[in-house]
């Protein structure tokens, strides 16, 4: 799919699926990781996954689900 | 669509569709870029975007989904 | 309609349309501006925006969609 | 009505339309003002309001819609 | 009813109507009143009532709805 | 029931009915006591309840309700 | 199941059950168990569990319901 096809927001994380985002978390928190599933709530499950604090990596993780309700933002 | 024919408040964000807008979260976050999509709980994609903090730009995202809970206001 | 015709709250909005406004939001935030649109969330969209915090004048908008969630009371 | 009368939580508001109320919200902030009228969510209209910050007045407003979901308490 | 018969939370509330009950509030703020009315999202009227701030008395009001959400714990 | 039996987590409250529990709130609350009974919002109602703040007792309280949504587990 | 089965975020925890897991929740506050139990709104239930704060074990516990909504993510 073209991503100029983005109708509705969640169109986003369809296009994103297997590819790499980037998360920004309230208080600070970021991932990065390839985005592997989402549902309705944005609840996300990433593969590879960094997580920054103030931009400094503080743990490496093989695998997470992150709760939509503390995401800011998802970037592709 | 004439900006005149605002009856709802979503009428704003169909109006702005293709548009800049600037958008005011919690937490002194700002975010300025081009409307792409948004849904009824107020989640949009930003197309270009200027990513600020206090004012500062802290980082240029080519496209974003912002959930909706996050935000203050938007304004085209 | 005459104001004294309050008898549900939102009835406040409906009176206030067309006409300035004050919101006070969560946060020592402020917004002056002319009422043009609101829904049963009570999202508004206000013309003119003077945006305030902590009583000083920071910003000047054209049109903004505010969320309802950060509202603490709308004045007419 | 006598207040005597009071089986649900919303009847004090029932018997408190047209009498000055005290509200209590989340962060010091406090309103007197007359009840002019609520709603399932509580949100209120007051009339002739003082709004007042840790105990001082800092504003005196004709009538505000207040969200319920700021309130603490209102006291009649 | 004797209060052995608790098998639901809220019966811990229809027993103590018309009784002394403690109410604790996020933000460090108690009630002390007798309980006259509550609803299913835990508002309830408080009738006699002294607010308590930090442990001292700050104020005695004679009735009070005090929301559900702001709880923390209503002790009979 | 054996405790192995847990397939929901909702489980654990009903093998806990009768038995002493932790609670921990937001806040560095801690609630220990016998569980009297549950409801679906995780509202518990708590016999011989110790109130604990930063691991110091501060109150001995007979029976109270404590509001599921200001908890952040519970350990029989 | 292979987890590379996942199409739903909640997959990951069906492929987790049984096995350890790390919950962030906010507050800087950690967990590490094995995972015996969740449902839809992602309560879940640990076993032989080690509470993290900032870094440092405080508490040991056999068992614990943890609530969903205190939870930012769960890695297997």
């Amino acid at each position: 799919m073209n991503d100029m096809n983005i109708s509705r927001p969640f169109d986003l994380l369809n296009n994103a699926i297997g590819k790499p985002v980037l998360l920004k978390l309230k208080g600070n928190k970021q991932f990065r990781g390839k985005l592997q599933a989402f549902d309705q709530h944005m609840n996300v499950v990433l593969e590879e996954v960094d997580e920054l604090e103030d931009g400094k990596k503080i743990e490496t993780i093989g695998k997470a689900l992150i709760r939509g309700d503390t995401i800011i933002y998802i970037a592709p």
